[in-house]
């Protein structure tokens, strides 16, 4: 077990999530995907238009936190559901990764931003630069795009906070790009890790992980072996885990020999595990998120 | 020439571009990426804190547009130095895009987007679901990545708005990914043109190109013609054209037979064209992009 006071200079942000992964005794993390549809009923009852829809995601987001906080050191706050809504989903969503981060959340951003030279620098900015709100005012990683190369990766790296590059996503039609085999015989995918693995060396913590991860399906276990292989410097954010069709056994291979350097991710099943008409949802969320963190710190040979 | 009124059903995006084209001679696109440092000196001074360096860099672009109405018809907005100030930028860009749709022209914003599933679906209605500011409000057209295949592509045209799907960029750590052989003998960008080719079939406008198009960098004659020959109907979006080092002769592969099909970006050389201290700034990004209205207008013979 680590403490991790927010020193001067800051604690790397490796170090800081793996720290919040040994604090939970689980590497899960709750991602939170909120669409109105499956909101619990009195708050959708409560939205008539745009600004109260907003209100009611940004209100059942905050209840979501409170439920899993203590349950889980990391939640993932999926951006494209709050920037649906524009500049008024973008404020909820700038409260929230603050209100996150208050409760003692590590916080991922899945944006998946990809751009290159002074763009690239704009959105690291956008993602870390938060001066009104203080050290706890923003994500402490953000998820990117990898097919620019490195040059649209180094910039997020600068600020001192942590990117996950896409390697491999699960979606059926991934494999049309991600899983063909190159001329030398690797995957598209296999020499992306490659490239991730070096571009992250320069930007390691004292356990050995880089402040640059990837973003590694959960579903090919064999494929996330040769991966893990790969990357050995780099944290695996796993995504897929439950609702996507992961399992416990197809996450093992995404640790590194140390036991560390994977975040297994679950949304769907955690924070809409309620009936929509109970009014006591948030208890169903915490059991749901506390049950994610059992079955994924098993996996990880955490409990 | 062709009229273009806004019939029920709205003229097809892809048609819509290329009137805007013809209207204008030219098919040159100002690139709208504003940043603080090099704002003229009026603007600068009166920008002293978060909220009104936002203030300045909307005033400026508002005075970009209207010193380039009339000499192109296409702008595009780079999203990041937008979203670098959070939701007081995206604010800020929701009215730029609307001030722009109001003045005839049509808009890409450079978002470079990409997701899967219901994530793409938000993404495509952060873009295109604009209920509240009417049919000039939004983007025409946004661009995104195609390294998680048609899964992430797909959503954004069932709102019918247009999608430039990333292929070919120009940045050197771009060609460590997209510039490698797959073992078929095909670079990995020329797979992702099949792809995009492919996917894009469905979205047919009255010219014969796709609401699907692909973002292609200039700055490599032969690559552009080989990609045009695999994507004969998807509109190419060529930024680099001037401050990246393209030019007229590198981009003239990028058009098709009927030298229609493409969209030619510069943004630094035009909308910073004068010196930080001249209060008649708008003189000389009005002159810029009338020179590169004809430029480029010339490369794709229309002038």
């Amino acid at each position: 077990m680590h403490s991790t006071p927010h020193a001067n200079p800051p604690r790397h942000v490796a170090d800081r999530l793996i720290d919040a992964v040994e604090r939970a005794g689980t590497p899960a993390c709750v991602g939170i995907d909120p669409v109105v549809e499956r909101l619990p009923e009195a708050l959708q009852t409560a939205a008539r238009n745009r600004r109260e829809v907003v209100d009611a995601i940004a209100a059942f987001s905050l209840g979501v936190l409170d439920a899993v906080v203590g349950r889980v050191g990391v939640v993932k706050f999926q951006s494209a559901c709050f920037e649906r809504y524009g500049h008024v989903g973008i404020a909820a969503l700038e409260r929230l990764t603050s209100q996150a981060g208050e409760r003692g959340l590590e916080v991922i951003l899945d944006a998946k931003r990809g751009d290159i030279s002074i763009s690239a620098e704009h959105y690291a900015a956008a993602a870390f630069d938060r001066p009104a709100t203080g050290p706890d005012g923003g994500p402490d990683w953000v998820t990117i795009h990898s097919y620019l190369g490195a040059d649209g990766i180094t910039p997020f790296l600068a600020w001192g906070g942590g990117a996950f590059a896409l390697v491999r996503t699960t979606n059926p039609s991934g494999d049309a790009v991600q899983g063909r085999r190159l001329a030398d015989g690797r995957t598209v995918a296999e020499s992306i890790a490659e490239m991730i693995a070096v571009t992250g060396r320069s930007a390691l913590g004292e356990y050995g992980y880089s402040a640059l991860g990837a973003v590694v399906g959960a579903t090919r276990p064999a494929e996330a072996a040769r991966l893990r292989e790969l990357m050995p410097q780099q944290i695996f954010l796993v995504p897929g885990f439950g609702a996507q069709g992961g399992t416990g056994t197809d996450v093992r291979p995404c640790f590194g020999p140390d036991g560390r350097g994977a975040i297994v991710a679950a949304s769907r099943s955690v924070i809409y595990a309620f009936d929509p008409g109970q009014s006591r949802w948030a208890g169903r969320v915490s059991d749901a998120a506390e049950d994610l963190a059992e079955q994924v710190g098993r996996a990880a040979g955490m409990r």
